[in-house]
Parts: C-alpha cells; sequence; structure tokens
C-alpha cells in the first residue's frame, strides 16, 4: 500500500444498515484502514454486522461512542464527508481529491478522523460543526447521494491511491479535538456572561462559534495560547458577574 | 463532471445478489455512466434488483445478454476487472489509474466495455479471454477482493476523477489586514483588561496576539463576526472596570 492509514478513524455516525456497516468495514480492510469507530448506530445493525464473515475481525475491534465530540477527541483533524449542494456555505468544501492530499499530509502527524453520517439524513448540523471542513466526492448534481459502503470505499481508494504519504516537516502539530472543544466552550462562555448571545439563539450561536473554532486551524501551542486567553477573560467576567 | 461516460458499458457478468446489482447501477448514476449490461445474471437477482427504487431507471434499460461475447460485440475496448494475485501473468495488468487513463482515451472514439465477474468467483478465464487487457483496484494483498458494487463505484469514481483541475467552491474571500488588526487591537484590548498582560511583556504579547491573530487565516465573515463578538466582550469589561 502507498499510504498508510494507521492514523486515520474512520467514525460512522447513526448507520442503520448492517450490510452497509459490514460493506464500510470491507472497504476499510480492502484499503489498510483498521480503526473504525461507530457513534449511535442502531444496536441491531451493529450487532448483525459483526456477525458477517466479512472484515468481522475488524469490526470486532469496532469501538462505540455516544456522541462525536467524544469520537473525535483525540483527532488532530476532523473531516466529514457530504453530497452534493447541501451546507456547502457554512463549511470550507474540498473535492476528495484535494481534501485526500491535505489528509495524507496531516495523517503523518496524529490521529485524523473522517466522519461518514446516516444513510437517511447524512451528518446533522451539530455532528458538521465538529468538522475542520469537508469533503465532497464528485458525484453528479442530479443524483449525488451515494451508498454509505461505496463512499467509503471510494475515500479510501483516494487516500492510498497517489503515492507515498508526504510528510509535514517541521511544523507544530494541530490542536486535538478535545482542546478545540474547550476553547469553544470558553468562549461560548465569555459570549454569554457578555451578553452577546440572545436567549432564543442559544444552540445555534454554540454550533456557530464551535464551527469557527474549527475554522481557526489552531495548532496546538496557539491552542495552548488561546486557552490561557480565554480561561482568564472568562475568570474576569466571572469575578464581575458574581461582584455586580 | 469531467469524463464523459457516453461510450462507457459497464457489464456484470454472472451477478448474484440483487443488492449488489442495485449498488452497482446506483454508483453509475452518482458518477454519470447510463448504460448498464448483464451478461446471465440470476433472474431472480435481476428481478429484484429492478424494482429497487435507487437507479431504477437506469436498470430498467438494462440490456440482457447471453454471453460475454454478444455483450461486448460493439466495443472497441474490453477492459476486465480483477482482484489482487490472480491470473496476471496471461494478461496485461494496469493499475486502475492507469487503467483509467488509457480507458478515457478511447471514450472519445467508441464504446468501450468494462466488465465485472460475480462476487463468489470473479471473471472466468474465458470471460477474460475477450478482453484486450485487465484493470485492478490497488487493494491489499491480504484482501484484495473487494465487493462488487463497491468495486464499481471505486473505477468509475476513477474515471471521472481526472480531466478538469478540481475546483474548490465557495470561498470567501480573505479577510483584509484592517480588520485583522482591529481584531488584534480588540482582543489584545481584553487580555490586558483581563489581567492577562504582564506589565513587562506588554509590546511582546501585543505582537504574539497579532501574529496570532493572522494564523488564523480568517475569511472576511468569520472577521466580522469576531469583530462582533471581541467588541462586546470589551465592551462588557469595560462596563465592569469602570464601576468596580
Amino acid at each position: 500500500m502507498s499510504a498508510n492509514l494507521d492514523n486515520l478513524r474512520v467514525v460512522l455516525v447513526g448507520t442503520r444498515n448492517p450490510l452497509n456497516m459490514g460493506a464500510a468495514a470491507r472497504a476499510m480492510s480492502n484499503f489498510g484502514a483498521q480503526r473504525l469507530r461507530v457513534v449511535n448506530p442502531y444496536e441491531v445493525a451493529f450487532r448483525e454486522a459483526r456477525s458477517a464473515v466479512d472484515a468481522a475481525e475488524l469490526l470486532s475491534h469496532a469501538e462505540e461512542f455516544r456522541s462525536v465530540a467524544d469520537a473525535v477527541e483525540d483527532c488532530r483533524l476532523v473531516v466529514g464527508t457530504t453530497a452534493a449542494g447541501r451546507r456547502e456555505l457554512r463549511h470550507r468544501l474540498l473535492r476528495l481529491e484535494a481534501g485526500s492530499r491535505a489528509i495524507r499530509r496531516r495523517l503523518a502527524a496524529g490521529p485524523v478522523a473522517l466522519l461518514f453520517g446516516s444513510e437517511k439524513v447524512g451528518l446533522s448540523n451539530v455532528d458538521l460543526s465538529h468538522c475542520d471542513w469537508l469533503m465532497r466526492i464528485p458525484t453528479r448534481a442530479q443524483h449525488g447521494s451515494m451508498n454509505l459502503g461505496q463512499a467509503v470505499a471510494v475515500c479510501l481508494y483516494e487516500l492510498v491511491r497517489a503515492g507515498k504519504t508526504p510528510r509535514e516537516t517541521n511544523q507544530t502539530p494541530p490542536a486535538k479535538a478535545r482542546e478545540l472543544e474547550i476553547i469553544t466552550q470558553l468562549l461560548f462562555g465569555a459570549l454569554r456572561s457578555g451578553g452577546y448571545v440572545k436567549p432564543r439563539l442559544v444552540a445555534s450561536t454554540e454550533e456557530n462559534v464551535r464551527r469557527m473554532v474549527r475554522r481557526m486551524q489552531l495548532n496546538s501551542s496557539d491552542a495552548e495560547v488561546w486557552l490561557g486567553m480565554l480561561r482568564q477573560i472568562a475568570w474576569k467576567l466571572a469575578g464581575d458577574n458574581s461582584e455586580g
């Protein structure tokens, strides 16, 4: 194999069909990706997929999570996959080829999560808000939505297709998703204390802040600085509020 | 779509599973290939696949043949697909990428057949004897055999992949330096009010904040949001300070 996918985490979110889960696992095995994570799968689907023959070992080691946040916590890059014509306005969107190049560069530095949504609805807005950017397979506008197992196969093929994994030289590694989420919560907290968040828009504002923090593409040392700055601001705002 | 697949004939030989036939048809529809030919399909499989919803129209126009010879009769190039480690000795074998380049060149001239064998045994030696050459998807030696629908998806993706330069859709222009500087000043101000900045390090901290804001690579609409957020926090901190 050309690229090394040891650091890749394939994350299936809300998968319903055991055949699709089995097909995704089989494609992973075909292309040398070993680490499957599932978020809130339909229990029956997960159980049935595990009893299938293809890629049984890979499925038996699949890790199960309650939320996307938990599933990507240790990852330094989180990429969502999406069909044509959806939500593009709010996220940076790369075509599969360019996106795969970016992922290959990052795989040398640490874990990368690649998210696939459920068969019916894809990834939700909340799921997407955890993504650094989105990647799209160049399907036709008239029939963009792919079968889940096929989408996984095409993405993994593109990841291993081209040459060796390029190495990122001498760069500070990207921040972990966990750090980004703490930054999100601190910033959102500061905005609430500061009266920036309208009561009726609490949820959507939090989502927007989360997305914006991902777009900052922080490296781990900048993330540390941001954590320090925001903690200080939050502390100050809280202190003033409790006195006032 | 970049490549024109009007001249491509996807030929499924001896397919048993209706789900695989449906999946192959769906991938064809996703990537813009319209002409499906089936050779000796299991009757039940063909009937069931036709009644599935995905790509139903494509399946209803599928042509049925008794032999590979009949199915490829009008084609000017016949390419077989194969898993790793099989029969390579008797045929010219190209990796998917090189093979797809060759197919794309021929598609301009006339019909090209791309053959996929049955789930269990692949293409027989007789089937292969109709092929000009074989193409192989670069799967792992330890687990080379792909699911049929996934193999079709990956091959068609590779056929349409190249060609036009992929365009990154929908990018907001980067923020202006002026906006970045206002963000820098607001953030730095908030950090001073918050007690984050040590008196002896005022100048170097300001520099670090400026650098960090530039590394955020903000686009103009995110810059606007940051301006709003930071103004609110600054206003809140200043108000609290003047009262305290």
